[in-house]
């Protein structure tokens, strides 16, 4: 029996657990100022409305801090530091458990039940960070491989520095959004033919529009510019992880990303889940990840081999007519570097993060391609196509498609660590006047 | 004789004559709080104690808002958008000119002059600006041969993109630092021996760290997600101009940038010039800037063939013994694409700019080797050196190097329009104990 057991109903099989207790930002059709909550069940209770309800009258160390629950964004709450987080967590998992310490704070106040828990169906979800900078990393390296076989040789698909150290670029923050806000297929360059002698790229909506199954971090804890984080502090520095579909333009890439990198192809949108599941709810599922047979210097060796979480990760994708399917399925172990060493690798020149930098693990694919995370992948660049139901078949996404993602820990399902969804829709290309 | 003559004492030769009014964020040894000013000569003038004591009572427009003078970074005065700031600016202007029409309001009240006018060296002055994101374009297209050169040979200097879009990569906002803040050498992996069969790299200080001559152009206007900016309302997004030191760490780069560019190399700090110069005020200084032989598409079609500004760039490099000299002089004028045509590109896929966003030009250099705007350049990454006063030779920078850059418009000594200086000095690199 699951020692997660509470007075409250919370679906079997749901992705908030009591084991999880993930945090988001809401608002609600009765009140449309964005706020903090957790998610429990099909809930999610208003931290705002049971903080000024005396909700955390027992817990002393959290009242002088109770005005980080009405702010619009997780970062002050984030700000407040990992054992602080833990506090609030176990506190609120005390609350719900069946035997609560507290029984009078919530199981026996209906009246104040009614106005903190939420049905979630009613909650609307906001990106849960302000976020400052965004960087992605390319930590999957069955991706990395893949892509380099694509565009290179499987000879030299992974670059020499590859298992050296996290490689990364920056992202763009401003176009990070919340879960089903639609994403609108892009306009750029392309190169038509790129074998052809003479480059001529043409002005057009984006025809190899892809996703890329992720994972996000968000950090908590800042570092002074000029000062390093260490690896063994860097977990402390790790708040919680979402979720994360980084659209991408394949052939607005191809065309832009020489030498600097990819640009236009990727600053469109980027879809996270709305709910941050804390490291300590990720803790128990943490796994060894993909074997590096390199041998990397100290600043990159985590004392602990278990550095990456077993999420089972999946892709659906819903054509607009109804037909959908499952594409992906992988899991989070994926992958060759960790959040904590990429936080290390980010601030060896002594680059500062700020709490509410956002963190991507880079595209993540298993072995088979059943397991791969991008489309790029599972057609060959557009070289052959899949089906999904209906007998529908994608070289790339279609106007209409709807990509979701979910993700989840564990394997009881009465203590599920679940992500929820992230899911976005194509909506077609503007078609673009040019006001000379 | 100059229009801009004043009743006020602006030295002759002044960056900040009448005809500029660059904006700036400023505090004081009495007040620390940082606040909003204009530059003038040797003067900053306190934008919030002058409006406090009735200074834009003139001013109907600007009544309403003259609570942005009191915030601690220039984006809400930025938000209020371009037709504002000439109010704002030409309002100053007719306040300080000889001939003034509002003779009360500070030419004949010295008491009120001794309050708000602080001597510039008196005054500490601020990161202008909350950056969002911050873009590094690659525009100059001197710089992008030389280095192409370098990495591959002359014939494959330039990608085949290269003069059909802008290209670019989101840079890292977060280390982002006005003038005179120190900037540390970084450590991290770089490659001694990049011929080697085995490529093994070293944790390292920084070998050959670098300096980039640029401009920084910060943006007063959002577009919304999805909607590209047209190239014909660019610029009313462009709020002002800032001189930039983008410090780069070249061994660093080599090692780490294939596939996705430039990293740990460009994320430790970068240096821009505290004074915000209108682009109301360099308005007067455009120019052509260099020939593009190839045929544009549209949307990056700019009606005024005028697009640059030609501002006259010098880098001085002192070192810790005191030896000073010139090391580049050139012009802005030597860009392939504007910033309008660099923000037409950004936002083609839908990618929305937001106010407070920087956008760099990419190094700037001119024809000759005296005009190239990096070391890496001068010295041809290092294979010879240059030599500074007292016979001191460098490759690239030493601990202790300070890094000074100005920049100019005009020749009327009485109505240059500059930007002050951008400083950086080079401390030596962290000894970091790796705590595992």
């Amino acid at each position: 029996m699951s020692t997660f057991r509470s007075w409250f109903a919370i679906p079997r099989g749901s992705h908030f657990s009591l084991a999880n207790i993930p945090f988001g930002i809401i608002s609600t059709a009765k009140s449309e100022t964005p706020r903090v909550a957790v998610a429990i069940g099909d809930h999610a209770l208003d931290l705002e409305a049971f903080a000024a309800n005396n909700g955390f009258n027992a817990l002393s160390t959290i009242q002088p801090h109770q005005s980080v629950f009405s702010e619009p964004t997780l970062n002050a709450f984030a700000a407040l530091g990992r054992p602080l987080h833990a506090v609030v967590r176990k506190y609120i998992q005390s609350v719900f458990a069946e035997d609560t310490p507290y029984p009078d704070v919530l199981k026996n106040n209906s009246a104040l039940q009614k106005d903190v828990l939420l049905p979630l169906k009613d909650v609307k979800t906001h990106l849960p960070m302000r976020i400052g900078d965004y960087t992605d990393f390319f930590a999957g390296m069955t991706h990395a491989f893949n892509a380099g076989c694509l565009f290179r040789d499987p000879k030299n698909a992974l670059q020499p520095n590859y298992k050296h150290l996290p490689v990364g670029y920056h992202g763009r923050a401003s176009s990070v959004v919340v879960s089903g806000t639609p994403i609108r297929r892009p306009n750029g360059q392309i190169l038509l033919d790129p074998k052809a002698e003479t480059k001529v790229p043409i002005y057009s909506s984006c025809k190899k529009l892809d996703i890329e199954l992720e994972l996000g971090a968000f950090v908590c804890k800042s570092n002074k510019q000029g000062e390093p984080l260490p690896i063994g502090e860097a977990e402390d520095s790790l708040f919680g992880v979402v979720l994360m579909n980084d659209w991408s333009a394949r052939d607005i890439q191809a065309w832009e990303y020489v030498p600097l990198g990819p640009f236009n192809a990727k600053n469109f949108g980027t879809t996270i889940s709305p709910w941050v599941v804390l490291a300590d709810a990720l803790a128990p599922f943490k796994v060894k990840g993909l074997e590096n047979d390199t041998e990397i210097l100290p600043y990159l060796q985590q004392k602990d081999e278990k550095n990456v979480y077993d999420i089972q990760l999946k892709v659906d994708l819903k054509s607009i007519s109804g037909n959908a399917s499952t594409i992906t399925q992988t899991s989070g172990r994926h992958l060759l570097w960790s959040f904590p060493q990429m936080m290390a690798h980010h601030t060896i020149t002594g680059c500062p993060l700020q709490v509410g930098d956002l963190i991507g693990s880079g595209t993540i694919s298993g072995p088979t391609s059943a397991e791969y995370g991008s489309l790029l992948e599972q057609t060959q660049n557009g070289k052959s196509s899949i089906t999904i139901a209906g007998g529908e078949e994608r070289r790339f996404l279609e106007d209409g498609d709807e990509v979701t993602i979910t993700g989840v820990c564990g394997s009881d399902e009465d203590a599920l660590v679940g992500f929820g969804q992230c899911v976005g829709r194509i909506e077609p290309a503007l078609k673009f006047a040019f006001a000379l």
